[in-house]
């Protein structure tokens, strides 16, 4: 596998904007915004028309060609029609540019196959990299190297974080930045995969497997472009970090319709099935599902086992919960008879209350208050039965006071990895965002919670099979 | 079927709170703050200690029984210790209460049944009817009469609305309350159904089948009580409006927890599954998707028939559709050749773009403005292969404007049901609330869009069947 060192095109120092405009809604124009807004490097506006640009008060004077703007370029972004990309690449090639990103669109998907080979050509001519064409380009939350032109008012950007995101589709990577920042999801680099000429999903998921500010890599993917390659570079990749996947096109007219978008010949699901099991790729079937795996593996460890405990203090999200659980294939977790002991004496004591179950389901019932939810959670980790722990809190009941975040980080000294569900409205989520700062994932619903424990438990399983 | 009209129950004019209490925190300190904070109604406390208490800067004199209080009172919410309540029932009926709300727990549920007996025995001598025991309560949206225990703070309490809910659990109910607060769906009434000693989930089914202000009936449930009556009354209610039943207790695990939690016998899920489709009832398993489900049915009439349409400005939401729609054994429609030549001649004409895809999906592509949109619906709607439409729009990219809402308004006219889906954060959240206001429900991913189409299909074949 050819280790590709991407840094230069996510880091660069200075960047020139090719086809840089004066006018809003334009994509030249809402690239030069992008980067003003958010990166802190030099940047440059380029167009054979010269003159100057106002961007959120910043001037440009505007070279007309790359060539003569006085300073190195690490990066071009080029948004010039699609039939100038080709001598745009020779112009960067001379000034010793390391990466193109190509927003243009007009290429293979619409029929010009051979504009996107001369493109090719000329940029393997100088060593060039390319992301794109056809694509939104790539953006790094860390730096704020921002080539994506939709504006912030219509997507906003995610807060810098520990999930980076590759997407065959533009316009839905698009939708997933603006869910993720409205989400509190945090993201790493995001990359619009476009056309794929040169650079592939298997080149960036290689670069972002060594990327120390990536923990999880999450793709949406039609189709991908060369099997073999993916295969391999998957193999390496979930050894070190998780991979997960919203392979989309996996029925009959949904790779017809990948066909006439990206062009993909999304090929038998059954296959993608087999190969994401072999390289250890967790399948989403769903937005949201990728999410709920992404956010559980990076914000815990995998499991050691399969065995769930929940404790919650609702006996019906308990019962919604056990079902989701098996529905997944994954199982609950047969206490200890030392358990059970323990349980059995707390409540004779009346530090535990007498209609409360300790089968697992453990519930605390509804005027459980934290320190309840503290004697039950040691109880259960402490159980060499239990491999992972789904706690599940109704806030609505007044009687769980907000002691239950130092519960938490203080239950994280077991080292079993833990999900929180958190089901309702205002309140548990303001409480969910304090859990979540002490390193435990939270989530809205019972579903959701499911997704994450299956996530965590079956990527353990991958490792520990290897 | 006995047809019972309990809107005694639901629209009292007078209340009284037995066991009112004035220590914050407790349960008859909740209802009475409840209700002054909701209701219009009268409002009595009831303790056997006397006093006053005060509530929200209104004060209460406290009658030592029911018996005391100087005016009819339609209904009492009775949270004294459990032993008290067969009592507490005699004088309920001695003083001509039409409806008991019991909140007590300690009955069935701890291993007293013959307390709950008794509490039945009792209320039969008078005919009173009985909510519970062991329940939060009715909460009707409309008229705030609301016997709900849980702070505000805590738990909000949703807009009115069209969707009635009855849980079997309380604190998942609460929890409901407090998400569809949060997520703007509107409420008719809650009940929480507890013991059901009296009044079960069939009771309340029926008098919802008649309630002007319910359009969509949808439950948490772990089992019926009558699976005889559940089905006749299922089975008219159906021919009326919809029904949503979420069950839980669906796999091993889940049964018997269910068993520890409300002593359900959750029996078969295959045989729930059985009565389900036999008697119309749309079977949820999570949360969200029993919401997708009603807010699909309340704002949309049913499809007459399977064939799906999609319109997109992205093609990977597109494809993602297609495979949601499959998966769940829908299907695309087939486009007529005539739809077909309205597309060629309108790209001819150049009103629509080059590049753009007729096939369904229908991808108007990412530079679309609304009018745009309208053009491909309009002509989608037109075609007789066509039975129902789901719309994405990808907001993330400007060039999509706010003219949509008017298209949405507009395209109503072919009677067609409509799923628009909005993935993303704050903009496309805007325009949803605008697009819902002219009667078309939008959904925030692909997959709870998948849910709504699939349920306006669903009852529809049910309906055409019957």
């Amino acid at each position: 596998m050819n280790e590709v060192n991407l840094d230069f095109l996510f880091y660069p120092e200075s960047v020139a904007v090719i086809g840089a405009s004066h006018v809003p809604g334009k994509v030249g124009n809402g690239i030069l915004r992008s980067l003003v807004n958010n990166f802190r490097g030099k940047i440059y506006a380029v167009n054979v028309k010269g003159g100057e640009i106002e961007v959120n008060g910043k001037k440009f004077k505007v070279y007309k060609s790359i060539k003569d703007v006085p300073d190195k370029v690490d990066v071009a972004v080029i948004a010039v029609p699609a039939k100038f990309v080709p001598e745009v690449i020779d112009e960067c090639g001379e000034k010793g540019v390391k990466g193109v990103v190509v927003i243009s669109a007009g290429f293979k998907e619409a029929g010009r196959a051979d504009l996107e080979e001369e493109l090719v050509k000329r940029a393997k001519k100088w060593g060039i990299r390319v992301v794109g064409p056809n694509c939104l380009g790539v953006t790094n939350l860390e730096n704020g190297f921002d080539c994506n032109f939709n504006p912030p008012e219509r997507q906003a950007r995610p807060k810098f974080g520990p999930i980076a995101f590759m997407s065959q589709s533009g316009a839905f990577g698009a939708a997933i930045l603006d869910w993720a920042a409205r989400h509190e999801v945090g993201m790493s680099k995001f990359i619009s995969l476009g056309n794929m000429a040169d650079l592939d999903e298997s080149d960036f998921m290689l670069y972002l497997k060594n990327d120390p500010k990536t923990k999880v890599i999450t793709a949406y993917i039609e189709g991908v472009k060369d099997g073999k390659k993916f295969f391999n570079v998957a193999k390496e990749t979930t050894k070190v970090k998780p991979v997960i996947v919203l392979k989309a096109g996996r029925t009959e007219a949904g790779a017809k319709a990948a066909a006439s978008h990206t062009g993909s010949l999304a090929g038998s699901y059954r296959i993608y099935e087999a190969v994401f099991e072999q390289t250890g790729i967790l399948a989403a079937k769903s937005m949201r599902q990728l999410f709920n795996y992404a956010k559980a593996l990076a914000m815990q460890k995998p499991a050691n086992g399969d065995r769930v405990a929940i404790v919650t203090n609702g006996g019906g999200a308990g019962v919604m919960m056990s079902d989701g659980l098996l529905e997944r294939g994954l199982k609950l977790a047969e206490l200890s008879e030392e358990t059970k002991d323990k349980f059995r004496k707390a409540i004779e004591e009346g530090k535990l209350p007498e209609h409360m179950s300790y089968a697992n389901p453990v519930d605390v019932i509804g005027d459980a208050p934290s320190s309840r939810y503290e004697l039950a959670i040691n109880y259960v980790l402490e159980d060499p039965n239990v491999d992972i722990l789904a706690v599940i809190a109704l806030f609505q009941s007044p009687a769980l006071d907000e002691g239950i975040v130092d519960v938490m980080d203080r239950v994280k000294k077991y080292g079993k990895p833990i999900v929180f569900i958190a089901p309702g409205g205002e309140f548990p989520e303001k409480i969910a965002r304090r859990i979540e700062k002490v390193g435990v994932p939270v989530f809205e619903t019972v579903e959701d919670g499911v997704d994450a424990v299956y996530a965590l438990v079956k990527y353990g399983k991958y490792l520990s099979e290897l």
